[in-house]
């Protein structure tokens, strides 16, 4: 089922269950013609890779959760940056995303990314019947539990999905996005994925990009990017005298509760890419990638604090949690191989891309409500040109290559799809239910029916 | 202290670790006149079983962290479809409910639902003096810490108390709802899991219930009922015509938080009800468990979002929310044995349920304000009905009787309790407190004061 | 790089870990002229140790990010107890402070609390050039990973930072609470935590603090009670004529919310402070603390409701949530040693001392926004007090020896902070500003700008 680059990124692992195995096995090998305690040996190192097996899983587990976890963060983020009138849709958005990518991630993604891509040249997987099976032999063999795995993958593509939902809100039509969401989850993601992760032709290529921030976060971002574009910008946001207006959002707590949730989420990302928690090496990596995610997570919040001030004259909280988030994407193409300093200093300039990309995106009047694409495309692409920096196996021009890859796939496929359900199903709320709300014209059901933004339910 | 039922449930651990062990044994075995080296096997069988004792109890740690935390899903999501006037209300009960479970599960619950079951027939544990004790000798041959086994059962009959705070809100009054809850978890809840998690009389039947769709869901759900038929409906909620008044929640973001909150929550209710970790056997049904789990809610929402549209001609987020919920009690039951398929179709179902169920207690005036009747009690038996579906050791007749038993004796225990109370100390607020709202009226401390939904505090 | 106090704390799993190697070791020693079996003991102890290593690693990592979350839980319980016009300012402090937190206890704090402290006489570390280091042979030796131990640490910093935030909320201004934040989680908290944690003078003498009620929590409130000394109350909070204004905050469920978030962190916030997870004994003592930690909140909370529904006729909400968070710092000082019962009991105990310390800290003008005084100093005071009660290592002379220890350090050098940045930069908003709120003032981003809670942002 897995490629064999999978299994080359698991190398640490299978290597570490090897080398213990082997330090295990000395005695063995030191006394061939001796008594029969090499049949003791053979036990223990079985007992070796079982424990291996369980440390690997349960890493998969824990990540895992801890990724589905940013489903809530979206949500959260995405709540607190939109106008009331929007909010229960922009919940309901978030939650029928996170449960279509889900199935179609065991439908189809799972298999189109990581059954058999060299099969087809590296360029994608072949869908199978199954994308996960009952525990076997084999399970031991690859050194983790095969639902494990899945489960780790698939939370990561709704996060894919998330990152479209906060940049297209407040205009954009409930059904044609979850159609958008299927698509992208259950086809182009796992496409795109497969090349890298996969172990097809970007990963022989050697691309790097350690937990995704190109073959995740900037694929939601340009996904995002074709949909603002597409869709267009909401009624009023920009004036015909090139005047922008400011749409401030109805609950910065809810959004600060999103970052943070976010945050505590990255652990599970960053960290548990590592994809092995068997051997002590394994672990050490893991504890470094924490806290290399948390120190340029700090940095981009320093970074927006500090520039808002200076440009602003005072801090915008909003900048500073997506500097927080910039951080945070900026970090994960590489988050084991850079010192704590330089670790920092990567997330700060993902803060420093932030503050300038957002007014930088409003003057070429795409309107992205959440600020999703400077974080997740802008600081994804930033973090993947600078892996080499750190980490002298990445060479940048086939980082360059990949980036340019992924944005060229992404942008075509996305970009089709978005205009093909313009024309048929449309892709936007009239002008009359943009005005009103899509609490309203879509979900009917208000977020905060007492609280006068809107007229009452019914 | 734990029945036969319990260990022979834990047997895949303990078996695991008498493979494991066995393994390690072989050389022993085969060298049995020969050298010292049978002596170090032991030692390193003994490790073995420190490793396992390790895996398990780390498993109901993580796994009752993430119950706990349920608790917190209840609040929001009680707090958020609760109108604005009973806010702090529903946060005191959640937070007040979950401490008085947790310290009655201590006096007397635990004992009384897993101490020497057997001596009483099967029908009721024994009250000790120690729900757990310090570590000694017998935790090691258990298999798991006895405090980290208190821990993860308590937060479960925290959650059957939480499902009753939902359904009665916005008119019950505190204390005797705190009562309640005290006799619930304390009492009735722990006698009845007896019979099955403490190896009574229904485990001995055969029926079949892995982690508490009958046990702790419609345990709950039939609490909530016999509350909400004895308390009555909220003022104004039936007209005398037969109109139903449709009283929205006050924060449909506060809602989505608590559906995601026990969404991953589910993670540790279902995935550490396999009670051991300490083999990969264990591990990978931990993997599949989540699996299945995550995609069972995925489709409760996915059911739920496409029955309102269809019926509504808008998607309706709350049953989009109570799908994920229904979705998970669907699968609680049996989450390890399904397909991937079967597991999105019985949550599936479960949200059909929901989406039916609502208007149809709202016919039979039963004014349920959280909908967690339909969730927790009809999912709850859904799920267990269907579990001979997929698990071929249980028996539809069985599952039946279960259903039944529970369902009896808890309607008869809580219904008499409820009308106790109304008879001695009242359950319902006046119609003056109850239009004022609880939270001026039993908490004085209004939930959102700034917001004018009530006269302010002072 | 760890201190020997350090390591003497860490002294079980070591010892654990000898042990387990010792059993191994006993067939080698027994056999001394016999095979070659005991090179394969050797091996097997190696895989021991190995095997502790990760799993001491890992409950740093747990710990770690349940405690980094409650940054969250201060930000949502903060936000929830201030007045809205304020409560962007709020989220923007915690997210900044814990940013700030993170960066100077790897510049400067980390090393000022565990490098080489007996170097100084046992009164501060060593800085040195780097917090943890790349993963290497003395790691394994330590029995743990140097970075996950880094981050574990450096949490509790954040968390220290986090209870002055709340205190001097509504009044003070940005930029000098974060100079203030800065040097204290990158100087004073490290040399006093040094005393203890990094093996000082105060360790040495025996004093007992397990996972900080007084290292972490009086601290903070030490230094949040100076801030509110010197920053002064709020405008119009205290009459001229003795009275007292209360201020309702904008939000009971964040505050819960907050709350919640707090309670489940603090599992990791105890929990992982028995620093070690390699052996029966160790995960068998974290259960305990689990368990405890649960019953001492559950204890808070039950004191808090009976108490105010006793002197004020109403239960209030918010006296129940500082109850939980009193429980909890309660216990931190020893939540190992004591039976179930006097978990709850101490806990209780500092319920009680929440609802009759928030009065009089008002009687005494001194104003504290969210009851932050009470629940972390006089509860941090109050658990170290009574740690003897249940560890007879610990001494009451001691014990208060420590606490005044504590309070002296932090109170004159915090104190002198707060009063030269009110010379240098001026610590406190002008009073319009404080009456605009400092949302508008200082963020420039309202919380909820479509609520009519102030001026509209542009």
């Amino acid at each position: 089922m897995k490629s064999e680059f999978y299994n080359q990124r698991l190398g640490r692992t299978l290597l570490g269950a090897g080398l213990f195995t082997a330090a295990l096995a000395l005695p063995a090998l030191a006394q061939d013609t001796g008594t029969d305690a090499g049949t003791a040996t053979d036990a223990a190192s079985t007992a070796g890779a079982d424990m291996a097996y369980i440390f690997n899983t349960l890493l998969f587990l824990i990540g895992g959760f801890l990724v589905m976890w940013m489903a809530a963060g979206f949500a959260m983020l995405e709540a607190g940056l939109v106008r009331s009138k929007n909010v229960s849709m922009q919940c309901l958005k978030n939650i029928a995303l996170y449960s279509v990518a889900g199935i179609m991630f065991w439908v189809l993604g799972y298999n189109l990314m990581y059954n058999d891509v060299a099969a087809s040249g590296g360029y994608f997987g072949i869908p199978g019947p199954k994308a996960f099976e009952d525990v076997g032999g084999s399970d031991l063999e690859t050194g983790y539990s095969a639902a494990s795995d899945w489960f780790f993958q698939m939370v990561f593509v709704a996060a894919t999905a998330s990152i479209v939902s906060g940049t297209v809100a407040e205009r954009v039509k409930l059904w044609p996005f979850l159609i958008f969401t299927a698509v992208l989850t259950g086809i182009f993601y796992p496409i795109t994925g497969s090349w890298q992760w996969g172990g097809g032709w970007l990963s022989e290529m050697g691309f790097s990009d350690f937990a995704g921030s190109t073959i995740v976060h900037s694929v939601g971002g340009w996904a995002a990017l074709t949909g603002a574009v597409i869709i267009g910008a909401r009624k009023g946001k920009y004036g015909a005298d090139g005047s922008v207006h400011v749409m401030p959002g109805s609950s910065i707590p809810l959004a600060t509760l999103g970052t943070f949730i976010l945050w505590l989420g990255w652990f599970g990302f960053n960290g548990a890419s590592q994809l092995a928690m068997g051997t002590a090496g394994d672990v050490t990596d893991i504890s470094r990638i924490f806290a290399n995610t948390n120190l340029a997570a700090a940095g981009g919040v320093v970074a927006a604090v500090i520039l808002t001030q200076i440009f602003y004259k005072k801090v915008d909280v909003t900048m500073a949690l997506n500097g927080a988030l910039a951080g945070l994407v900026s970090i994960t193409a590489e988050p084991l191989a850079p010192s704590a300093g330089l670790a920092i200093l990567i997330g700060a300039v993902g803060g420093v891309i932030v503050v300038f990309a957002v007014p930088l995106l409003d003057k070429l009047k795409i309107d992205d409500v959440v600020g999703a694409i400077p974080v997740h495309l802008l600081a994804g692409i930033w973090g993947t040109l600078v892996v080499p920096l750190s980490n002298s196996d990445a060479s940048i021009v086939t980082q360059f290559i990949g980036v340019v890859a992924y944005g060229v796939f992404t942008v075509v496929a996305t970009g089709i799809l978005w205009f093909v359900l313009k024309m048929v199903t449309g892709v936007r709320v009239t002008p009359e239910e943009e005005a009103m709300g899509l609490d309203m014209a879509e979900v009917g059901v208000e977020a905060y029916p007492e609280f006068g933004t809107g007229s009452q339910r019914m």
